[in-house]
């Protein structure tokens, strides 16, 4: 029914360096990119009301459940109402629209979302294991398959019927690291060639390890408040235009398709029209590359591409950053790193910067309308946010 | 500032037997309680616009996350936003308060909550230790306490202060125990005595095995509508009159008091004010009884007695079934079993049977306003709501 609800603007964001953050446990992260949000909304903990935590598999990472409470208790947020909340990798993405709602509904004014994961406190395997929680663990991951052979069945089946090479595929991860390069809070800041891609190690056919997002440590946070009097606390707030989320079966085997994901047409479909924008309007986007095939999906399934386009365009250059439409600036899940709780606010981070006109060296001149997407595991969740620049 | 919200009901509850489930997984269990809710609605599950999931610990327990979307899946609920939320034993109170504020926002009318915890699949020795993620890992369980021993320590102390007994604590189990007798979904369908509860297995002292709530399998289920609608599903939906959450530190260590909760009190009193209700005026409650000394810590924390006065109340009969202020009608976590996820739920399944009218041999007579007390961890988050019967 969508009744008197408001409407909604960002007013703070704040991030921590991606990567192999030994050092830090995952309360020291949440707590340095929560402090800088505050201070980015000139706001101190005691203003905010509520805190929504997006965290994936905090459980099986570093036996810690019970996150928003304790990352309220960290960032000095003393006995306001904390939620976790966990879809996936797209734990960030869900927090964010859950803020959303509870900002529109009128029951808060100030809300805090964070997005954090540390993973690299275990093996690879416990970690690909842990990541395999997405997936629907009796019907397909309990057989055998892993994740990555997820995304690669979904990349064989689109090579087969859009003739996506893996070239085409490799050009995704070859752009990203790219950006990355002028992101100084990215995981990988370094170029790569499609060469290396196509020669880096197997994982599963035709996914190389250059196909795939890392494990990462890392930390994002956003400062939600009523559009209202959000130029109360920030010059430029950012408006959440639209915030869609959908779900899809977890087992590929019972879908309709395993070249497009449904979750992230319906929520494309509904955000869009929320915003009462088009696809040629977003002039930044970050999507959900958590493996190259990943980028070329979310590109058809959100209406920049037709089905089966997007690979040849991605690798003529039609979405590196300076172009018409600017994607995975931030270095994406690839480049920039990916913290899988954190990543979905991290895609809101990098598009209020880029609004804004604060993203340095890879800014997009003259953004006013951006998107995120953000994919939990293999399609089942999709969440969509698209904001604007309010002048 | 609680602008333009709409007034909530619950119009349709669904439960499973809880116990030890060795024939069903957990979407089995959830499809089981969130039909039973459908049907209980006179609505079937195209009719539900989104769901919220409470889950503490699945990745632990059966190394599955990204719950919600699972059973939105399982449910037929296809496409529709779903979000997991997890906030260690409050997961299912939480989960229940945030569909009460996507409603109350306008942004969805019919909302579907459920709770679940698949917990019998893994040793007692793992249960355990996925249990002890909602304490606080790197200050306490990771020095060597368990989560029984933050209990223990809070039990300690009020005798200590207060100078409450092991029989009076013991006498919150059996009557939790003679309550469950009446409850065909409980899992311990039998009474226990003082003595058999002094005499049984030592866990933390002062906390014998009867003392605590036991590992369990089982869902709940609620399905939510806008109060102006309500009627068109249900002759006789239950008002939700207040829902309030707040937190605390993860660490006793750190908290101004053990022998209250904090979160408890804060939520508590903010349910109170919202309802427009005293202590007094609840005719049916369903509190935290994780460990019998929290079903006393509750009593106190809530208002029903001043600090230090409900284990002799408790001991004296005055919460028993069809006393002036019936608590844990159901059997509570204690009789009725503590499948984490799915605790809030099932109060809030209890207390709309009884407001109703349909809680069977246990039916406090009359029942017009309940309460619904759940706590997340060793108190770090709380939430409490009030409901009321329409006439």
């Amino acid at each position: 029914m969508m009744v008197n609800m408001r409407e909604v603007a960002i007013i703070g964001v704040g991030l921590t360096k991606f990567g192999e953050r030994w050092e830090h446990g995952l309360r020291d992260l949440m707590a340095e990119a929560g402090l800088n949000a505050l201070n980015d909304a000139n706001i101190t903990s005691n203003d905010v009301e509520m805190l929504y935590g997006g965290v994936m598999a905090s459980g099986r990472f570093i036996g810690q459940e019970h996150i928003a409470a304790l990352l309220a208790d960290q960032l000095g947020f003393k006995n306001i109402p904390a939620v976790r909340v966990e879809n996936a990798c797209a734990s960030g993405g869900t927090a964010l629209r859950q803020g959303y709602i509870a900002v529109a509904s009128g029951i808060h004014d100030i809300v805090a979302v964070g997005g954090v994961e540390k993973m690299t406190d275990v093996t690879p395997s416990e970690a690909t294991s842990a990541l395999g929680g997405a997936g629907d663990q009796e019907w397909e991951l309990g057989q055998g398959i892993t994740f990555p052979g997820l995304y690669a069945l979904m990349a064989k089946r689109h090579m087969h019927d859009f003739g996506t090479t893996e070239e085409q595929m490799a050009a995704v991860s070859v752009k990203n690291h790219k950006n990355a390069v002028k992101n100084k809070y990215a995981q990988f800041r370094r170029e790569i060639t499609i060469d290396e891609v196509l020669k880096s190690k197997p994982v599963a056919d035709p996914l190389k390890i250059l196909d795939c997002s890392p494990i990462s440590d890392g930390a994002a946070a956003v400062i939600l408040a009523p559009l209202e009097i959000a130029k109360k606390y920030n010059d430029t707030p950012i408006k959440i235009a639209a915030s869609t989320q959908a779900t899809d079966t977890l087992s590929l085997a019972e879908r309709e398709s395993i070249t497009s994901l449904k979750a992230a047409q319906i929520s494309g479909e509904k955000a869009f029209k929320q915003a009462k924008v088009k696809p040629s309007d977003i002039d930044v986007a970050e999507v959900h590359d958590c493996f190259s095939i990943a980028e070329i999906l979310a590109m058809e399934d959100l209406g920049f591409y037709k089905k089966g386009k997007a690979a040849k365009a991605i690798a003529d250059g039609e979405t590196a950053l300076g172009s018409k439409l600017s994607v995975n600036t931030s270095g994406g899940l690839k480049g920039c790193g990916h913290p899988v709780g954190a990543t979905g606010v991290k895609q809101a981070v990098e598009i209020t910067w880029q609004l804004r006109g604060e993203a340095a060296d890879r800014q997009v001149n003259g953004a006013e309308i951006g998107l995120a997407h953000n994919v939990g595991g293999s399609g089942a969740t999709a969440v969509v946010h698209i904001m604007k620049r309010i002048n």
